[in-house]
């Protein structure tokens, strides 16, 4: 009997979503040959409550292993942005129930991040056959040790320290750069110990600025004419920290530009005696052509949802533990967020290294 | 006799600049064997004024040649920001004549763009013996067909440009990535060809946002839910054009983001209905290892230069003319400034292939 | 009235060629709107001699500025390995005229290098309306100072021995990188001076294996412990030069490796103490994406092709002379080869840094 | 009481060599501050036997993150290559003993391979407090997930199949790359999936040309004119697996070319149709700078040896276990290979997607 499959990507896009949508496609026709019709949701979940979609052929799955972004097209999850629906989210789930049933689904594999498989499991929990794919450059995913985009935007991220390293040393400067991350660390580490920060600042580990400074007059004693601040997006004072969640945000309005290095430059200036310059790469970390660990990632996360549609193992996302691939239930991980451990086994190694933290 | 060979580089860095260095280094042991001391002055002019220097050894010019950055170090030009010395410039002028002498320099050869091809051409006057290699990723220096840096600069725009498209297509949004040149648009107009853009704004070509905006709108209706611009960092609207340099400058002051594309992102939310953001890749762009074009662009230069040290050609820059280089007098250039021609062979090009340039 | 243009792609693929048909066909969009009509001929004049070809529409030319290789396919020249048509090439010539008229076009635009340059003077003797399009790696085409594809292959072979030196550095080894370029020495004599190579051989200047030997151990002596040779595949020893052609062919097939870096391997065996490797790159160097000078080449040259339609200027190559795009007759051009002048800029900047070119 | 350390890198150079040395001194320089002292041993055991070393500096780790190769010099271990010593091996090992002492080493840190931990387990038999860290392109190390130089190989040897695909497609023909890996499959499976492969031909699962070839005949009939085979260099056939290894060694000797993807080229050549291709880039996927995760790869071996030597934990191997840096004693996996194991998850989901190993 013929087996009908949906595939939509919500979200912010990033690297690897092609080569994912490619892996499902191939595993399901290997699967099932010609026993098998994929169809492809437009633009997210916004394509699934207003019912557009298309029949894709294999062909549609060829030569798309490189290619950055997503085929389908992307949105934000509906319940933040899609106003065009009441405010009361029965309405939207109603549509997608509704369009599941018409489309006559087996199952919907969703390629996305958090709010992405909140959602999901919330289509679950309406009796709906869904299996997500871990997707996010923030990596901040509970119960995968890793997710696609990842270490892509990791390469062009530090890829941007690496040039911006020649400048800082030919001119003696300072150099903050801002990395993504949304509300979490791991991109920022990552390209900060891989770029050779000197300093690194997390939403984990809120700063005091005023050690910052020191760390870098320290090195200007030593003799080291230049530093590099690598600072997630996220990235918090200890006075920040202490404020409630209102009061943050007031605070930051205060301050016009929407980029944290503006402010930690200003923050830095009377207490540095350095130029400083900062750099702010933005979405550029989440485009083009996905790295080879990602493809493969997204290859056998793509081949292992296959395997789990002909398996019937729905509700689950396909999380990569410990080099294998398992099944792991959207009940027990939707909407928790994996933030960097304070004392993880990259940060302890970053210190030994006399990386900086800036607390 | 032992020849005394001077370098230094002087203004902001780019990618070549060691290789032309080694270029001129190698250049001159092949000619004078043993025969030769390489003098190499640190942080710019600034090392010439303060008597700051080394003798170098063929060694230091070893594995140089894909190296970003200066392994001399860089400052900007003495007569704008080295305020240690009074508003009279004739006493730095005298420093650097001293330490010429002081040093028994044979000749001095200066690594830099437009301010420091004055001031090399100033030290001329001044009866020293210069050579000048023009070195920006803007090539705004008149009288070479191209600067070293510049199609390093153009891939990295590129490769940000090319990395933005897969995320705008995902999204449907408007892209506006901030290309740097300063005053001219030779580096925002490669960029913007090599990366697709559909709109290219240029300091030399001011715009019209109506224009930008209808661009925008037209290709929307067109089913084309994204669209790229590539906007040079000294980009201008015809408002503004029409200004005064004083009025413009209050203008400027009004808006408080220092990057323009931030202003006409604001200027196009009321016409474009699009989602719409900004990228600023910033110093990134200058960074990083050189391509093999600015390679051997630098090895020849350097080569060169070295030449014209053996056959006495002094008080000029090494051009690049129609493929070979040709001695250049600093006196018919300096303080000239190359902007990119607005019927130029280029930017029909890129008209006849429906590129808008928001004019 | 309603345009009719063909365009096909003939000879080993390179980068770039995606990105000029679809300069020509924005090109075309933009000088005549909906009156043309642009015919994709497959495989190269294979596909015009049978008849092989589609109606291409806008969208076929979106998205393929970075991309790789030729959507329309290509294959080698007709006169050459088309073996299923008759010896006589009348008919191969009567079968492409048979079909230029069937479709009724009013130009066919032909990319290639120079063995499609040649059939495309063919044709515009027979009285066919072409234009040809520069393409080849080699940049050994008489009448252009510069081909598409030569950057972008210029930038790998470059990485390549990027990459060859840290390898030879940490062992101390002579390694030998062949770079292509058909039988002429532009690619490895660009590449060998971007990456830093000690020796280049190139079939211009026929090489003296002693003298080569010798400058390896000079090396050694001064205490540099490795080297890197890149050759050339057309490279010549001064023996194999002394030959009649005949007496060459049959010299070199007494060596059983297709690649000469094995035969200079074994030739210096001998003579050189350190250990010798060899690295073959292949045709990586003529794939992937064009670099971003690639790119803008492109779109101006097929641009211009566009406009030459326009304007009726047919029997033409378009050449980029003196950075302008201009029209050269092919009856001037075609079956000249463009071989490297041994006295050439880049040769003797090449020299004066040290370079030895085994002579 | 001052610490005395000793650096080796021995065996293949690979990326991320200098990174690791990094990671080592900038954690001894942070847990021991003016008490220690670093030698770095020149050329691996080689410097070790005889005694070649020199005191480094802290400035001498300073931006030697982003270089590929090794600072210190490489040579091949020595039981197999360092014929100067007579055959009998104790005396090698006196040597390195006794320099050991000679230099009042604390603990010796080897970076390298197989060949290079059975000989640091030798040492450790004698005496001597060694730690190793797990160098190699191949990932063949036993009791470590992964080795740092794999992902930047797997990254180059996709970027190679990457750049094939667009040749193999324009031209509709068979490529077969030959990737590294000496004796096991791992480097090829991962570049293999990530290049988008065919055909992966592995050590550990010995081909049937027929089935190789049916494959690619599927495909032609299929409508898929071009095929790509990532094969490694250790691949073999039923036939061969079948032979004692001298009888597999005289086999190999009658074919003349080094590379098995001649051989297999000339196997399939009677039982394709389509023009077949080969590409060996061969020591290239060695060199270069480490990818980002190499880099922080490293930089935690490296951190975590320091901390080893600290805590005095000797006679082992840094392992990376599940993400976490471990103690693995080198006596219980010296001279272990580690092969990929056919029926891992990898395989598995490459074999899902319809990827033949041609068995």
């Amino acid at each position: 009997m013929m087996k009908r499959i949906g595939i939509l990507t919500s979200g912010g896009d990033c690297q690897g979503l092609n080569a994912a949508i490619r892996g499902v496609a191939k595993g399901l026709y290997q699967e099932f040959g010609k026993d098998v019709e994929i169809y492809g949701i437009k633009d997210g979940y916004k394509g699934l409550i207003f019912g557009e979609y298309k029949l894709m052929k294999p062909n549609d799955f060829s030569g798309i292993l490189t290619l950055g972004g997503t085929l389908l097209g992307t949105s934000r999850q509906p319940f933040k942005t899609m106003r065009v629906i009441d405010e009361n989210s029965v309405d939207k789930v109603k549509g997608m129930k509704d369009n599941y049933k018409k489309m006559k689904l087996d199952c919907l594999v969703i390629l996305g991040g958090n709010g992405t498989q909140k959602t999901a499991n919330l289509l679950r929990e309406e009796g709906l056959n869904v299996i997500h794919l871990p997707k996010t450059i923030d990596n901040d995913i509970w119960g995968t040790d890793i997710t696609f985009g990842f270490h892509s935007a990791v390469e062009i991220a530090t890829n941007v320290i690496d040039c911006i390293h020649t400048t800082a040393t030919s001119h003696g400067r300072v150099f903050i750069v801002e990395v993504m991350g949304h509300k979490v660390g791991w991109l920022t580490l990552s390209a900060g110990i891989a770029g050779g920060a000197d300093v690194i600042l997390l939403p984990e580990i809120p700063y005091d600025i005023d050690k910052v400074a020191k760390c870098l007059n320290d090195r200007i004693k030593a003799g080291k004419k230049f530093s590099i601040l690598a600072v997630a997006e996220g990235a918090i004072s200890k006075q920040e920290a202490a404020l409630s969640k209102k009061e943050r945000k007031k605070a930051r309005e205060n301050f016009p530009h929407p980029s944290i290095v503006y402010r930690i430059a200003e923050e830095l200036a009377g207490k540095v005696d350095n130029e400083i310059r900062v750099c702010v790469p933005g979405h550029f970390q989440r485009g083009g052509s996905p790295c080879a660990y990602d493809r493969v990632l997204c290859t056998r996360l793509g081949a292992t949802a296959a395997r789990y549609i002909k398996e019937k193992t729905f509700g689950v996302m396909v999380g990569m533990v410990n080099g294998q691939c398992v099944p792991v239930p959207l009940q027990d991980v939707a909407g928790k967020l994996k933030s960097v451990p304070v004392d993880c086994d990259e940060i302890k190694a970053a210190r030994q290294i006399g990386i900086s933290f800036g607390d």
